[in-house]
Order: C-alpha cells, then sequence, then structure tokens
C-alpha cells in the first residue's frame, strides 16, 4: 500500500497553465499506456478542488444536457474549505485541514491498495509534509509554459528522491517514478 | 550546425535554488556521461551574467590563492549590461541587446560546431524568441526545489516540443532530449 502523486506535468514543472487550462495536454489526446495498471492498483482518491472543479466543468459537466457519470469507481477525497457543488451517484467525501486524519480514513477505505493524490501539488505537498508520500509518477510532456500551476512546491533535496523507472510512452510521453526517502 | 540548451534541472524546473546555489546537484557528483560527447561538437557558447559570476565564484575562484584556468576552450560569450571581472587567457566577449547579432558572431566562430547556451533559462528564451533555439538537452535529476531560477520561462506548447532522446545515465539522471519545432 503505497500513497501516489500520479501526475502529467511540463517539462519545466506547471500541471496547469496561467489559465488553469490543460489544453496543452489534451492535445496528446488519451493519457499514457501506463494509467490502466495503474488505476487498478488504486483504492482510495484524493484531489483539491481546483482538480475537483476542472473536472466538473471539463469532464463531466462539459455538455451540460447529457453530463457524465464520475470518472472513478474509488472512494474520492476532495479537500477544500469551500462547499462545493456534489456529483450525483459519486462516492465522494468533502473535507479539509489535516491530511493526517484524513489520510487514515483513505488507508482503511483503500483496502491494502494503494492512495492516488491526483492533485494539485500543493495537496502533495501537505502529504509529503507529513512522511506520508511514497512516490511520484510523473509524465513529462514536451512543452514548457513558463508558468501555472506548481508540480509540487517544495525542496526534496535532502536526501533525493530515488529514481526507479523511466519509460518512454508513445512519441511524446516520458514518465519518470521516484521513491520519496523516508527520514 | 545546431544551438543547444543544455543543462540539469530540478524534476520541477528550476537550474538553480532560490539561494542561487547548485549544492542539490553537485551532490551527484560528475556531470552525466553524456557531456564529453556534448563538448566534443561545441564551437561557441553563450552564457549569462548569473552563469558566470557561479562559475567565477564556485568554479574558477573557490580557491582565491589558487585560481582555476576557464573550463572552455571555445570562444565564449557572455551577455550582461553590467561590467564583470574578466578571467585571465579566456576567449571571452561580454556583449549586450539583442542575441541576433552576437549570435551571427558566434556562428563564424563556432565554424560548423554547434552553440552552447550554458544558461540561464531567459538567455536561452531570447534565443528562443529569435527562433534561434534548436534544441533542449535537459537532465533531470531527483530533485525538487520549490522555487528558484526557472529552466526555461517561454510558453512552448503549439507546437509542442519534439521528443528525440530519452536515457539514463547513473542511478540519478535522466536526460531528454527535445527539437524545438521551427514554425
Amino acid at each position: 500500500m503505497k500513497t501516489q502523486y500520479y501526475t502529467a506535468t511540463s517539462l519545466d514543472g506547471y500541471i496547469a497553465d496561467a489559465d488553469n487550462s490543460l489544453d496543452w495536454l489534451m492535445q496528446f489526446g488519451e493519457p499514457g499506456e501506463s494509467y490502466p495498471p495503474f488505476i487498478a492498483e488504486v483504492g482510495a482518491i484524493a484531489m483539491g478542488s481546483t482538480t475537483y472543479e476542472w473536472l466538473l466543468e471539463h469532464e463531466i459537466y462539459k455538455d451540460k444536457e447529457n453530463p457524465k457519470p464520475w470518472p472513478y469507481r474509488q472512494p474520492s477525497w476532495v479537500f477544500s474549505s469551500r462547499t462545493l457543488k456534489k456529483v450525483p451517484n459519486a462516492d465522494i467525501h468533502f473535507c479539509k485541514g489535516d491530511v493526517v486524519p484524513i489520510y487514515n480514513e483513505m488507508v482503511k477505505a483503500a483496502e491494502g491498495k494503494n492512495i492516488w493524490i491526483v492533485g494539485g501539488g500543493e495537496l502533495a505537498g501537505q502529504f509529503y509534509d507529513k512522511g506520508l508520500l511514497d512516490e511520484l509518477i510523473i509524465t513529462i510532456t514536451p512543452v514548457t509554459l513558463g508558468g501555472g500551476a506548481p508540480l509540487l512546491p517544495r525542496k526534496i533535496a535532502a536526501p533525493p528522491l530515488k529514481l526507479v523507472a523511466v519509460q518512454q510512452y508513445g512519441k511524446h510521453y516520458v514518465e519518470v517514478r521516484y521513491e520519496v526517502a523516508k527520514v
């Protein structure tokens, strides 16, 4: 059971551009081939409000007349200090504050499977701050953005991350996997 | 003959930390194995004043009593609006302003070999702005810095970069090579 931050980033370390858009990512089409085996091992999901609201606007309610279902069958926790719109028939828990008690809930719900931190970087950073982040699985896309939402706004350099895998997927994607050293 | 931005970066896209330090990089020891074949094909070098002053402080005059020689045999251009200390017996041209006329000088001096933009990101960006940047050769190191000097403060997304190579070097480094699309 691991807590994994799995995301796509620009080469210069942004997960969304300055307009909070993912158009730069969507131009490459479907997610990398590593997603199906990854998601199969996920038992609980965490995301921040920006990620959640992006999903609502761009995925679920993109066509307001014909909303799509919530894309995850795993129980999901959405961290926000605001009251957010609910998605029907979705196992979503809204929460706020310290990640530790929420993490403990998620571990129980995940039943031995992994926890996926979808984003953003600040939420992943809060798990890191508490020693609860085990792996980074980062798809580097062939763009620079020059600004936007940071991949992981923390200094993790001493000890460094441990590189465990590098893999090219298709023509555009480079996936790097790192373990976070436990100190 | 290509203009190449060859540098190391943190996973989150910084080439120096918030204190302008490279300690996070130096902990891994010698540069990657790709440096000797890369530098052998370089005929002229460009760098900004921050990169130049870093070299003076941390390399050449680290031991003030026994200064080291300038590390490059290629003619080098240092972009700065300030008057900087010269290094004895080094083929260094101080310059400022538009990169285009300097680029033309460098092409002549390089005699068919490549131009290396050592850094920083803003100087590489100025070459990019004029359509003069051909390749990014980026060594991704297993650290995040959470802030610092940006790898390349430009949006290059439409068209995206073209991924041409991925290679792991040693235990820590992932080198990615991209061509800049000419539009």
